[in-house]
Parts: structure tokens; C-alpha cells; sequence
């Protein structure tokens, strides 16, 4: 994605329904400011400017470990709980300190194309397993984990977006979360669990997290607070093991540093103790759910019985197959000389190879109006180049 | 540093005198809120909040750019600077990138703890080589290359506080800095200057950095606000060659985060580019000036002759060698049970044995009557236990 995204969002003219960043006016900018002005009439102010708690803002500590234990029945304390700056610090740290260059990483087919590259750079070996409507194919992954200890290796961990995959969308059901935990016990590998959408859900309650399943046993569960408040505040939070988080808070990067992000950690620690989060988050749904519908509205109309796409539940990100006789670089050649822009497959596999026919769309960045007419233009590029 | 330095910056009745902090009255609250309320009033402040260039905040990129240029002639462009979130981030993604666990790295004896940390958290071999009053011992450099040289081993970085070094208060010379960039060539290891004190200089002009000396090849050059503007923002600055900084910004962790606190980094660009910070850092050298000297005067009159100590023109650091008799770790548990607190030795040498007889203060952060009264506690008890 080398388009750069002007000041104004969106390059003049162009449609790019690649970008997975939560639209400009769905930031709640009023509220930031709001939290920013009550934090300067604290008399504590100061300390929100030098360096801070190495496990983080110690308010948000306390408001998502209250969360969680309300809304999920989760039995953490705040030492399984540490403030990190955004998941990408997370999935960073957890590759740094869980694994050797070398070493062997289960991911999904697809997988989230970024998370990849973070992993390439830490020169991580990717073993992918394929995904069908539920999540990763438990048959496969057995399969994948006997081969690896045929060749005498055990993976570190297995990566997962378990709610509203990037890029699918799609959700793993339980049964399938307890068979990866069964598997994650036996082959002892942890689970990386980044669950960034949960809070975008349109409907139905969510399986409870690979977390809670495991009652915290070797699973690591990240959060954020880039798709539901704002990503350039940069604040996220990580969920594990007491003497794991221990490890990761004690570490140089957490000493040197003084925790992650003092100043915007407490924004969103008095955001979200105002109450202003909860609110936020139930017309965030709307909106998004909104803008899902259209996105599959258009799809319905203008797409081909030979293109199949997922109906996600929440998240940002609707997956597109295309059929066997078009490629997707062809679409993606053709698209932009219509301004139209997307995430073509091959970035989301370990083997590019394997996304040569598939597409990642993002309904949560564009004007409603730019994302059906953006859809629109693909479908009359896939019907003309499938003749 | 187990210590928890409360909400009111100090813990009631102790004196820390290992803070490497700015102190709560040099942080400049009324300027940082005059940031971000111009900022408020810009009609692109939205995009401060969504995910940012990978690069960093692009004002700020031409705002430190233009003075590297300016104030000290050197010859970069845009393309060799980026922003980070603070030198920790620096350090952190150096060694992601140039390093592999089992690797060997050059440090200084004694070198910064917290970097240290770092690095044995990357599980990188240290090879320390002593310095003198003029930094790291050219001789012994030489001596340390040749045997790695002999192990079929090359270092692959040197890791180095340039200016005012933490801990020892010490700035090495332009021979001493030709010289290692001469057996970097002859050796082929790359120098990280990790300059974050170059700012805070009492008197005279500094030697040319080991980027400008070595005309930037080979040597990354790190920059902070954390110790002139205040680090809760966490923004720092990386300088190299355009090749590795686009190797940097290309990283996965640039990717998936969106480049370094957009948030922040617009506050920072917005403050520097006012002139308020500028007119800080006059201001503020004075202050740590008048904190320097009072903790000299206090050492001058109460530690006996048997105890050496650095005479810094700039930074935070005094580093202090007691006499062969007298344990640091001894002097440390008389002084705690008088609440003086400060950093022992050991943790500043990849060989914690090498520091068993020497300690750091810190002048940075205490009231000035608590430094005084600190330094003389410790006077007191070295006297005692020396006898």
C-alpha cells in the first residue's frame, strides 16, 4: 500500500478500499478533547509527562481489568494486565521475547499481512494452515504440527484475529477455539490471540477468547484501542499469565522507555472511565454495521455468481474470491485506472502464491457513497475480464 | 530500581537520588498545552488521530532536519531522519533489525543500564572495553577487535552515549571519536550514537557528532525529547544513512503501527516549531547547570580524597568510585536505611563485578535542598565506613 492517504484522508479523486482505518468522522474528537481538558484540572498532571509505570497508566489498568472481569467473567487481576502502545507493540514484543530468529510460527491462510511482516523481520519461519468459514482447519493444523515434530521442531506460537479475521472476517466458533487449545497443549505452543474487532460486533455475543477458554494458560490476548477510539493515540493492552506480564514489564524496553505512552494512556484512561467509551462503542456498532450492510448490499447487486465473499459480523474487512480464470493483479491493474484501490491477496499469505485469486476489502474508511461506487467499479471489471 | 516514585514525583521523605528523570518544575506544561490547543485549532487535526506515515509527523521530520542542518552543518535530506517513540524505540528496533540472538555488541565499561537491558533481552553477547575520562580506551577497543577477530567473530554494533554519558557524565573527544570510526571501518561494525544529552551542554561546544565525522556512514544517530521537553510524550528521532532509515520506516512495526505517536508527534512539532523550544533549552541548561553545581559543591565538601567523581559539563549524571575498602552495596544498605537512594555500579557493566566499588547520581530531578542533603548523607557515610 504505497498511496499515500492526504491530510484530508483520501487521495483526491481515488477510491481505496484497501485502508483498514476507522473513518475520520467516526474519531471522537470532541471527547478526546473533553478527557484532555479534565486531565489538565488534575493536580497530578505533571507525572503524565515524565516517565511512567513500566506496566502502564495504572487508572487503565484498573478500568479494562474491571471490564473484562464485568463483561466477560474473565478472573484476572491487574497483574495479568499491562497497557502497551497499540497490538503492533504487542505482536513486536511477544516475537522479541517468545521467540530466536529461526524459529517456527503457526499462522492462518490468510493471515493479517502486517502481523506477517513483523514476524519476517524477527526472520521467523511461517508454517500457514488453511482457514474455512469457522477459522483454521483443526484436521490441517494437526497435520502441520505432526510434520513439525517429524522434523523434530515445535512452533513457538500460533497467531490469531479469533473475532472478525483481518482479512477475512470471519469468526472462530468455540469448539474450534477448545481444539486449537487441545492442540496448544499437546505440541505445547502458545496462542497469540490480537483481538482488535471485538468490540465491532454487529449482533450475536462472541465465543468467549482463546483466554478465557484457557483459563489463561499459554494464551497471550491483545487489545486495542485504535478501532474503537483513535489509532494515533497509540494504546492497546495485553492480557496473559501473571509471571508472563511480569516478564514483559520487567523487560529493557518497558525500563528504559517508563511504560508505553504515558500522556495519551491517561486520555483514554479518563475517556473511558467517564463513561464516554461505553457510548461511544454502541453507535460505533451502528456505523459500522451500517457501512457493512452497504458494502454487502453492493456486492449483492453488481457481483458475479462466480466471485465468493464473506459476510462478516463485525470488524472492517469483507474477503473476496475471485474466480480461477482472474487474477487478482490483473483486477488490481484494471481498478487503478478507475482510481479504485484494494488489497490484493498475496500479502495476507506465508506464500503469496496463494492469494493470487482473492481480495481484502475494508468498509470501514470510505464515505458511504465511495465504498459503493468503489464496489460498483469492481464488479464491472470482474464481469468484463471473466468473459 | 524497585522504587515507585508516587503521584507527587517523590516518595514522602526519601531522597532517590538515582532518578535519571527531569524534574517535575522543568517540564513545561503552559507550552505543551499552548501545543495542543494551536493544534485544535488547525482543520487537519483529525488526521493526528488516525494511523500516520511510517516516516513519522512530517512537519517535525523537517523542523529537526533543518536544524541538524543549521546548527550543526550536517549534510542530510528528509530521507535521513525519521521520528520514533522515543530513543528506547531506537535501541529496541536496532537491535530487531541489525542483530541476531548470540551476536556480539561493543559497549563501554561502564555503559547505560536500561540499554544493556535491552540487549541481554535480545540475548546479544556484550564485550565491554573501559573507558577513561575520555571515553572508551583506544587501545583496548583495538585489543578486544583482534581477539574477536581471532574468534571469527565481528561485533555488530557499537553502542555508545556520546555526550555527557550515563552513567559516568563523560564526553568523548573528536580524536577519540575519529579513532573508533576508523577501526569501524577497519572492522566493519556499525556505531550507535545514542546522543540524548547533546542538549543539555553548561558551556562550550561539543565535538562533532560520530555521524558528522564519519560523514554518516555507518553510524545511526539517536535523538530524544525526553529529556528536554518531557518524555510521558515519548518522541524521539533516528538519523542514518537514507538507505537503512528506509529499511526502518519499510519495518513491519512502522507498517502495522502507523509510524511513531502521531498524537504526540504533532504536539512536539507544533511546540519546536513555535520557537518555545528553543527558548526551553536555554532556559533549562541553566537550570541543570545551577543542579550540577550545587551537587559538585556539595561533593567538594563533604567526601573525603578517597573518593573520586566526574566533573560533568552536560547531562543528568555524576559517577562516583569509592575507595577499594568500601562495597557500593554495603554503602547502598546504610544509605536506604536513611531513605538515600541511589544507582550501584553493577548494573552499568555488562560485567557486574566490574562495579562494585562505584555508583551514578543523579542531578536531574530532586529539589535542590534534597540533592544537598542526599549527597551529604552519602559524604557522611562514606566517612564512617571508610575508617
Amino acid at each position: 500500500m504505497n498511496l499515500e492517504i492526504s491530510p484530508q484522508g483520501v487521495i483526491a479523486g481515488s477510491i481505496p478500499l484497501f485502508a483498514g482505518h476507522p473513518a475520520r468522522d467516526l474519531l471522537p474528537l470532541d471527547g478526546i478533547q473533553a478527557a484532555i481538558d479534565a486531565i489538565w484540572q488534575d493536580e497530578s498532571v505533571t507525572r503524565l509527562f515524565n516517565y511512567g509505570d513500566e506496566q502502564g497508566n495504572p487508572e487503565l489498568i484498573d478500568f479494562l481489568v474491571e471490564r473484562l472481569r464485568r463483561d466477560e467473567g474473565l478472573e484476572i487481576g491487574r497483574e495479568n494486565l499491562m497497557i502497551i502502545g497499540g497490538s503492533t507493540w504487542g505482536v513486536d514484543m511477544i516475537s522479541d521475547q517468545l521467540t530466536r530468529a529461526g524459529d517456527v510460527l503457526l499462522v492462518d491462510a490468510p493471515s493479517y499481512r502486517d502481523a506477517l511482516h513483523i514476524f519476517r523481520d524477527h526472520r521467523l519461519e511461517l508454517r500457514d494452515v488453511p482457514i474455512d468459514d469457522g477459522g483454521i482447519v483443526i484436521a490441517e493444523l494437526e497435520r502441520t504440527l505432526r510434520e513439525l515434530e517429524v522434523e523434530g521442531r515445535a512452533p513457538k506460537f500460533y497467531y490469531v484475529v479469533p473475532n472478525f479475521q483481518n482479512p477475512s472476517g470471519i469468526t472462530m466458533p468455540e469448539e474450534r477455539r477448545m481444539a486449537v487449545i487441545e492442540l496448544s497443549r499437546r505440541y505445547g505452543f502458545v496462542i497469540v490471540e490480537d483481538d482488535v474487532y471485538c468490540d465491532i460486533r454487529f449482533g450475536d455475543q462472541l465465543p468467549p477468547s482463546f483466554y478465557a477458554l484457557a483459563r489463561g494458560e499459554n494464551v497471550l490476548r491483545l487489545g486495542t484501542f485504535s478501532k474503537t477510539l483513535a489509532p494515533g493515540l497509540r494504546i492497546g493492552w495485553l492480557v496473559g499469565a501473571a509471571d508472563r506480564i511480569a516478564d514483559f514489564v520487567g523487560s529493557g524496553l518497558l525500563t528504559m522507555g517508563g511504560g508505553a505512552n504515558p500522556f495519551t494512556a491517561a486520555i483514554v484512561a479518563q475517556y473511558c472511565r467517564s463513561g464516554a467509551w461505553e457510548a461511544h462503542l454502541r453507535w460505533l456498532r451502528e456505523q459500522y454495521r451500517a457501512r457493512r450492510d452497504i458494502a454487502l448490499g453492493a456486492l449483492d447487486s453488481v457481483m458475479p455468481a462466480s466471485v465468493t465473499y464473506t459476510r462478516p459480523r463485525g470488524g472492517y474487512f469483507i474477503w473476496l474470491g475471485l474466480p480461477p480464470s482472474l487474477r487478482v493483479d490483473d483486477l488490481a491493474a484494471a481498478a487503478s485506472e478507475r482510481n479504485v484501490y484494494f488489497a490484493p491477496g498475496a500479502g495476507f499469505f506465508a506464500d503469496p502464491a496463494d492469494g493470487l485469486h482473492h481480495l481484502r476489502l475494508s468498509f470501514s474508511f470510505l464515505p458511504l457513497e465511495d465504498l459503493r461506487a468503489g464496489i460498483e467499479v469492481l464488479g464491472d471489471l470482474i464481469r468484463q475480464m471473466s468473459r
